[in-house]
C-alpha cells in the first residue's frame, strides 16, 4: 500500500498519527507538495478523483481519499490498538464524539485558517469574514470538549480513540492563526498537553 | 429503542430515511420541537449532552446523537439492505463518498440555509455573508457529484448507500433558500428524481 501524504495539512496528519499508534511501518509514504500544486496534476487527479490529500492506494490499485475512511480501513488491517470501537455500541459513541470533534472544532478551525491566513491565498480565494466566523465557532465549541474532559481522561472512551486524534490535530492547526485554547479550559489543556507528548503527535 | 426526531431538520431525516429503507418499525419515534426550544430543555440536555437532534436512546439508556453514528448503529442491528459496506474496502469507498457528500454539499447547504434564512434568526445569529459563501461552495461541489453520477447509477456503489441519502437530503434542504441543481447537471438531476421517488424520501 502507498499513502500519498502532505506535511503541513491536518488531514494527512490524522493518518500518520493513526499509523504511529498502530506501529504500521509497511506502508510506503509518498510526499505530495500542495504549494507546488502536485495534488492538481492530471496524474494525481486520475487516481484521487479530486485534489484531496491524503490518498491511500491499495495493492490492487483501488484508491481512497478522506482521512477517516483511510484510518478506519487501516484499522481493519491493523486492529490494535483499537481506535474506532470494539462493538457497535462503543463504535457509535466514538463516532459521535469524532463527528463532534470534527464538525464543531476541526472543520471550523481548518476553514478559519485557510480562508484567513495570507499563506493560503495562492491556493484558495481568501474570505476573511468567513474565516473569522469559523475561528469563533471553533473556539466556542472548545468548551464542549473541556466539559467532557472534566469527566473523562479521553474524549470518547477510557482510552485513546480516533476522536482524540481528530480533536488534537484540529486544535493544533489553529496555531497557524495564533488561536490557542483559553487557559481557563483546564481539562482541555491537560488533555492537549498529554496528546502532544504522544509519539503519534510527531508523526 | 427511542428516536428523538425533528420534522424539518436534515439530520433527523437521514435516520428516518435509513429506517424506511431497512423497514425498521419497532423504534419509538418521539418528536422534539426545535422552534419551541425543546432540544434545549434541561431534560433533553441531560440525555443528549448537546442541543442536537436526532438522538437515539438504547434500551439500556445509552444515548447517542449524530445522525451517521445512529445510522451505522442501526445497520449493526438491521443489516439489510446494506448501506455502509459489506467488507472493509467497500466500507472505505462508501465512507469516502459519504464524507464528500457531507462536507462538500450537505454541510455547506445546511449552513447556507441556517445563516441566511430569516426563519432561523430566532435559533442562531444570522451571518448572511457566511451563509452566501456556503451556498456557493455547495453549489460548486454539485459538479463533483454530477461527474460521478455520469459513470454510476448511485454515488458510492452499484446500489443505494448512505452516501446517496446524505447527498439527496443535503440538496433537498437547500430548497428552503430556493437553491436547486442547475439543469445542465443532467446526471445529478436524473439521480435526484429517482431518489425523491423512493419511499424513504417521504419518511
Amino acid at each position: 500500500m502507498k499513502l500519498y501524504d502532505a506535511p503541513v495539512a491536518p488531514n494527512p496528519r490524522r493518518v500518520r498519527w493513526v499509523m504511529a499508534e498502530k506501529g504500521i511501518a509497511d506502508v510506503e509514504v509518498i510526499p505530495v507538495s500542495i504549494p507546488d500544486g502536485e495534488h492538481k496534476t492530471a496524474g494525481y487527479l486520475a487516481k484521487a478523483g479530486l485534489p484531496q490529500l491524503p490518498m491511500l492506494e491499495m495493492d490492487d490499485g483501488t484508491t481512497i481519499t478522506e482521512s477517516l475512511a483511510i484510518c478506519r480501513y487501516l484499522e481493519s488491517l491493523y486492529p490494535e490498538p483499537n481506535l474506532f470501537g470494539r462493538d457497535p455500541k462503543e463504535t457509535a459513541i466514538i463516532e459521535m464524539w469524532t463527528r463532534r470533534a470534527e464538525m464543531l472544532i476541526a472543520t471550523p478551525f481548518m476553514l478559519g485558517v485557510r480562508l484567513s491566513h495570507p499563506g493560503f491565498a495562492a491556493l484558495e480565494a481568501p474570505a476573511p469574514e468567513v474565516g473569522a466566523w469559523n475561528q469563533q465557532a471553533g473556539l466556542k465549541a472548545l468548551k464542549v470538549l473541556d466539559r467532557r474532559l472534566g469527566e473523562s481522561a479521553f474524549i470518547a472512551a477510557d482510552r485513546l480513540t480516533i476522536a482524540d486524534i481528530v480533536a488534537a490535530i484540529g486544535i493544533d492547526f489553529a496555531r497557524i492563526v495564533r488561536l490557542r485554547p483559553p487557559e481557563e479550559l483546564t481539562h482541555l489543556n491537560r488533555w492537549l498537553t498529554a496528546m502532544r507528548e504522544r509519539p503519534g503527535a510527531k508523526a
